[in-house]
């Protein structure tokens, strides 16, 4: 029954009732924590191997490169070739990087910021006021880079087949939206995965700005809950058969399939946008760490040796998920307080209140040693206007923990609500 | 006898022998390289352990904290402990990062460009002109970042003992001068050590630009040939005696003391200029990978590993240095045709041939199957005015190797000079 049906009474009581069970969690002295998308030590054990790969006598990629010497900037053959298999791309448009992708997109802003990119007729330096496009809520890393660079960042309200594109589609008419972010599997915080006509929509609209870019981060591109692989379309085709073929720098990473932030990031693009790439990453540096790409490469063995770690990972992550999504149900269900998403892979639940409590949810949460990421933590400068999103990130916490976590959030969610109720 | 001294007839003879030597050499059809200064097959062996660590259940650091997962951009203690030992510096004061020291310099003078350093009265980006003190013959790789982005690089003399400091001092009283590349120990190419006088008057000097910076890129810091430890002064402590504490970026790496391009890259400098540092890098990502920090830690275990590791080394590269500097002296010794450098550490000799006949040489080798560094390269823009000077890397080809192509670089050397005498 919805908090606005109850009677007096009946609100009188389940007030008091809820404030007795937050005392009751406050006594319990808590140290929780919901807040980063980590990979749990159960997890990271599933890549142990990896510890003593590639191996003392091994060293020589499938082309016959010795990997312990300088030389390559775009990565061996071996891993490309593998990820390119697990993604439906080309091989020849997807080079292997360092760790981490978040690195290669700050580049990419970086240096179309200082030199423009292959599109650009002017650097965006030099440009009077670059404007791009954020989907909310999503990552805050996303959008502390474009914060950085003094960007003016729009929102765009997802929706349950991605940003919502005819907003997206009239944005793009200005040509000073140059960028735009996106996670479009099981996206970071909703777990939303663009639909196939999103994609499509992306990928053939007309962009006022010819060095437009869409930030393609496929980040949980192989995360699924039921250890499947989800969908991932071949959005450079897509790209290149609706005539904007430079449309979009693609990324992928193993951070959160092998070891966070030791892994093997990856660029996919056009071949112009990539010879744009390596005309700066040359220039930086000379080339990327072959030996963990080979350790890589060997580590999974082939796709299906891919799809076997992400099992391993779902049967982890799964009941987090789970137990999350029952106890809201269970808990919340029936008062009409806040909204969640049921990802069906990823690593993010998104958590709605209504009536804009989150902040007051966040508060009470960490005066019971429960902490969650901050209120308004997915969206641009940390500030959600209609303070309503929570990003809960269940992965990191052992599940009894999740557990006692979230029927603490929920109280917190209750109380919050019934403080604000009007009566 | 130099050629000057020769008689016409001695000279003939010796034009007549050296053409036909040539013509042998040419006959022989070899594919040889020196250009690069890579390690060889053997030095990379030295590291194979390497390929198996830390090993399968070792990804712990020494603060407890486990290195597979996210986090701790300054890099694990292990191994920035040991590394600050190794070069006299102050633990606190040196960040580990990924494999890439280059990577790390481009990106000080990138976030400088758009931003401004800590010192920086305006970005970079927005000064007139950025002038660049580039001491030469120098690193090619360092020259190619400042012509990247477009800066005006000013050549300074080598001396014996580091660039002509008397130059140096003056053009700091530029304000537009904002920086200069430095390779203080066994630099590349002439395998020159700056004396303690040219660093404390580095670290003395009065610059007019208060966010000049002096990049000290210690590539070689314990290269040396002998296998003992040069002196590597600690000019970090220097620079905040002298009243200028932000002076020196400092940069180490393991790249040429375990595998090239997969080893870990070190960033030392003031507290503040590691605050403004990791004020961008936290933006551009999480943090290094910390599990090949890990494996590098265990490799080495402690600076007398590092030392270790050092000799055999120079065990390897002492002598193809002596192969090089002998067949010099023996072919060319008595024509006062060229002068070379001595190093005592470092993984190159450069090559001065009187009377600028550096680019014929370098044509001559190639037609011989002989691929040497383009002369110019160690100049800004590859261009050395006098056209004087070659940089040898013998490292990369085995000892033999390297022997024949040197006999054969002082034929066209001899060649090249008898072909410009003029008589």
């Amino acid at each position: 029954m919805s908090l606005t049906d109850l009677t007096d009474d009946q609100f009188a009581q389940l007030a008091e009732e809820t404030r007795a069970r937050y005392d009751e969690l406050k006594a319990r002295d808590l140290n929780l924590n919901l807040t980063r998308g980590k990979p749990s030590s159960e997890q990271l054990d599933f890549s142990n191997a990896l510890l003593a790969l590639p191996g003392e006598d091994d060293y020589t990629d499938s082309t016959g490169a010795d990997v312990r010497n300088y030389g390559n900037l775009e990565g061996i053959r071996d891993i490309r070739d593998l990820w390119a298999e697990a993604l439906g791309l080309d091989p020849d448009s997807l080079v292997a990087e360092d760790s981490s992708s978040l690195n290669i997109m700050f580049d990419l802003i970086s240096w179309s910021y200082i030199w423009g990119n292959n599109d650009s007729e002017r650097p965006w330096k030099d440009e009077e006021q670059v404007k791009w496009i954020c989907p909310v809520p999503g990552y805050d890393r996303h959008f502390a880079i474009t914060e950085h660079f003094g960007f003016e960042m729009i929102q765009v309200p997802m929706t349950p087949t991605g940003p919502d594109m005819d907003v997206v589609e009239k944005l793009v008419q200005d040509p000073q939206v140059k960028g735009m972010w996106a996670v479009p599997v099981f996206g970071n915080p909703t777990g939303i995965s663009y639909s196939a006509e999103t994609a499509e929509r992306l990928a053939a609209m007309e962009a006022a700005a010819p060095d437009f870019r869409v930030v393609w981060d496929n980040a949980y591109a192989v995360h699924s809950l039921d250890g499947e692989f989800p969908d991932n379309p071949n959005v450079l085709a897509l790209a290149e058969e609706n005539g904007n073929p430079n449309r979009f720098w693609y990324m992928s990473s193993t951070s959160k399939i092998t070891f966070a932030g030791a892994g093997v990031a990856f660029f996919a693009s056009s071949a112009e946008n990539l010879a744009w790439y390596e005309s700066h990453a040359s220039i930086r540096g000379i080339g990327p760490n072959k030996v963990n790409q080979l350790a890589h490469a060997r580590f999974f063995g082939d796709v299906e040796g891919l799809r076997e770690q992400m099992r391993k990972h779902a049967s982890s992550l799964a009941p987090k998920f789970e137990a999350v999504i029952g106890i809201l149900e269970e808990r919340l269900g029936g008062y009409g307080v806040a909204e969640w998403t049921e990802p069906a892979g990823g690593y993010f639940i998104s958590l709605d209140i209504k009536g804009g409590s989150a902040t007051r949810v966040w508060e009470l949460a960490k005066d019971a040693g429960i902490t969650l990421t901050k209120a308004g933590a997915s969206f641009p400068h940390g500030v959600d206007e209609t303070d309503t999103n929570i990003r809960l990130a269940p992965s990191l916490p052992p599940l009894d923990e999740v557990r006692t976590a979230m029927d603490g959030v929920a109280t917190c969610v209750l109380l919050a609500c019934i403080e604000a109720h009007d009566r």
